[in-house]
């Protein structure tokens, strides 16, 4: 019998410029993909290029994580844009994320938005098969991490393989829709790493009023920019291979 | 005999979101090379798609027009950056409009740093070093354009080609050195032609002090943002062939 | 009888570094009120001086355009922001105007948002409230142009003055909203003049769909970015004047 | 006799966004000035309201902390400006910055210019003197903060105070200059409590190679964003009050 798997995902490459934000050389150890972002919510070349030496050197795979032109707002305000902007943008900072990941001996394994974008392109089939299309043109190949498989024809329709992912730090409404934090709070590993352990094994997860929600996750997301994200990382890696699950990267 | 034969570059997508800047599809006829700006200094993605798809169907080669992360001053005000910097950025702007150009069907043919970036890479080795190492790690068989071949044994030594050009619509100071307009003014097109001319079947240039500088360019620059950057480039063009000049792609 | 009074504001300084949008020397002798931009959505500190030059030499009056943090949006696009972060922008940005025209030796009579910050605070009372308070912490002299009274008790709570305007050169849906446009185009400068009047002296104008609606607007409202802007300023300007129309400042 | 007084300055307000610089709660009880950045090197209007509010709070004087447009390099890379550059970049900050630290029920105390700008305004007359003609077009009562009386004259000639400072948490060349590090280390907070001493009581600082330079500084500038800011600040506000001395904003 084939061994129960996943991956953990987690934002990298947050900084930018003076600014540090996240802990990459302290999660790395324990994560198998890093959604490294691209410079237009966060990140910039000199961050990217040392995020994704990290991962190479970690075994951990890459991918890009798309935003909204808002280094302000951090991505996380949603911005009315239309599908062909979601399109270039994308092109853009997969582009430039695949030359310097490239430019390290590396290459991506995955697109990924980022926050009010993520949410746009969970719900927006519209703007998904805009992402998407930019995927294609780059790499068809690269499989797209999104919330749910509301938009999966959309996604599909381009070739593009949807990967839904589960959060394990984050509440649940009872919608099934994640609750973004503004500013990401710590929560206790091991509340999380026993989350983590539920979806992976039973396929559930438990909304914030107290029903069960299915979940299909290959992924699960842990967030880079909590206080406490690289114990958060390794309480949750142990847990689940204590519990005999195999974590490693999608397509492993 | 073969017939002389000349490239003319022009800077092109040079808008920025709302604001136009310069005449790309009145240009593309004339010219053989546009250098696309890639978001530093000017140019969005919208926009290099858009200038993109223009050179694609003009049979235009393209080249990433990298520059300065300075909008507000064009990427023409010289910033204090380390070599790393011109690397990282390098990478990124040319990963970025790769991507753009290959997904309107297109392939990047060179790479020209814009402005101060241009001044700084063809006067200091380290500098022109960590752009061309930049290039390298994307693409090795892109050549640089560059001023002069001052940084030639940096460049080459990264594999990388050195083009070097001239500036028919520049003055050129008595030391070799081109004149920047902060912003560019329009010159008589027949000027402009005449001084082509003589570059191309002469190979020399009068400088302001009125000696002559031996010039062996392959190309030829011409500036897109000049008020009559479309009639200079038209004059330009069809007097190099009325003397049997063939004007065409570096690669041609 | 008092003669039928009303003044023309217009959007200046909407130039970004070496981009130039508008044609400010045109329009100025044209105009009553110049909305200057203040740096987020257009604008820079050199473009506003100049701007506040120019209104200052022609007896116009001087406005802070204050819009959403967002150059390549040219803050015509929506961005979800609360109303701390509303007050917080127009507070940076109206004292950063206000310094720049006094080192002109002029000083700030309104206050007006731009694009989707005009529409956001037209309709929102909390948005129009934190607008308001930002005015009245600088200066609560200052009127807020905005296009109904919709918001007025939230405005009028801070003892702001809320002058309501009117749109000659762009279409009004059945709604009374106005329809904006990403570009603006130009219109017949004719047809705007008859709409100019219509308003002043009817208190009227034609929606969409043909019927009419009311309209007691003190300030009229052209767009300097259209391609034809000076020449309607020009044409609106002198037949209200035919018409015997007053066109003074609103504090005049 | 008169107690030996001195004013502590120390960069505040340095987060941008979801990104954190600085403990400004933390360092704001050891300080007596607080140099606030202002949007163009760090810092945006929520941030820039924030720490004025704490200032406010602890009786802290503030000051516009002026910086070149340049978020990317933190300010800290030189750029190659014009001198009316220097000055509308000053209004627009200094004007940004009053508002909203008068919307907090404040004033300015006095202006510093941050990075390779201050750099550049130690030594450039022309520079100092358009900064200065910035200030002056403000309020001309504020004091400009420089690391020597170098350019005094070019400053003083627009009626604005030059108060120079003494920085005991840096290094000094031989030639008397600071020596910047790009990024803040952590020194020994009694090692930088003796030569606040030294400064304060002896008017000598050790350079590097070993001889002493003389310093003439009302105010001594500790760095906001060395990680042990603010132990750094206790350490020499306690160290500077048991020696008798009175520290106190430079207006007390």
């Amino acid at each position: 019998m084939r061994s129960p798997t996943v991956d953990i995902n987690m934002d990298m490459g947050e900084s930018y410029g003076r600014w540090k934000l996240g802990d990459d050389a302290g999660a790395m150890p324990w994560i198998t993909s890093a959604n490294i972002a691209c410079g237009f919510h966060a990140g910039d070349p000199a961050t990217m290029r040392a995020s994704a030496r990290l991962a190479i050197d970690h075994g951990v795979a890459i991918g890009a994580h798309v935003g909204f032109p808002d280094l302000l707002g951090f991505g996380r305000r949603h911005i009315d844009v239309s599908a062909d902007e979601v399109r270039d943008y994308a092109t853009f900072q997969i582009g430039a994320l695949q030359a310097i990941v490239g430019a390290e001996g590396g290459s991506l394994a995955h697109v990924k938005p980022h926050g009010a974008l993520y949410a746009l392109c969970s719900h927006s089939d519209e703007h998904a098969a805009a992402l998407s299309a930019a995927i294609a043109d780059v790499d068809a190949s690269l499989p797209l991490m999104l919330l749910s498989r509301q938009v999966a024809a959309a996604v599909e329709a381009h070739g593009i393989q949807l990967v839904t992912e589960a959060f394990p730090d984050l509440d649940y409404d009872p919608e099934g829709d994640i609750v973004i934090e503004p500013i990401k709070q710590a929560r206790d590993p091991d509340l999380v790493a026993r989350r983590a352990l539920r979806i992976v094994l039973e396929r559930r997860i438990d909304a914030s009023d107290g029903h069960e929600i299915e979940v299909d996750a290959p992924t699960l997301c842990l967030h880079g920019d909590a206080p406490n994200a690289v114990a958060t990382a390794r309480t949750v890696r142990q847990a689940l291979e204590r519990a005999g699950v195999v974590v490693a990267p999608l397509a492993a």
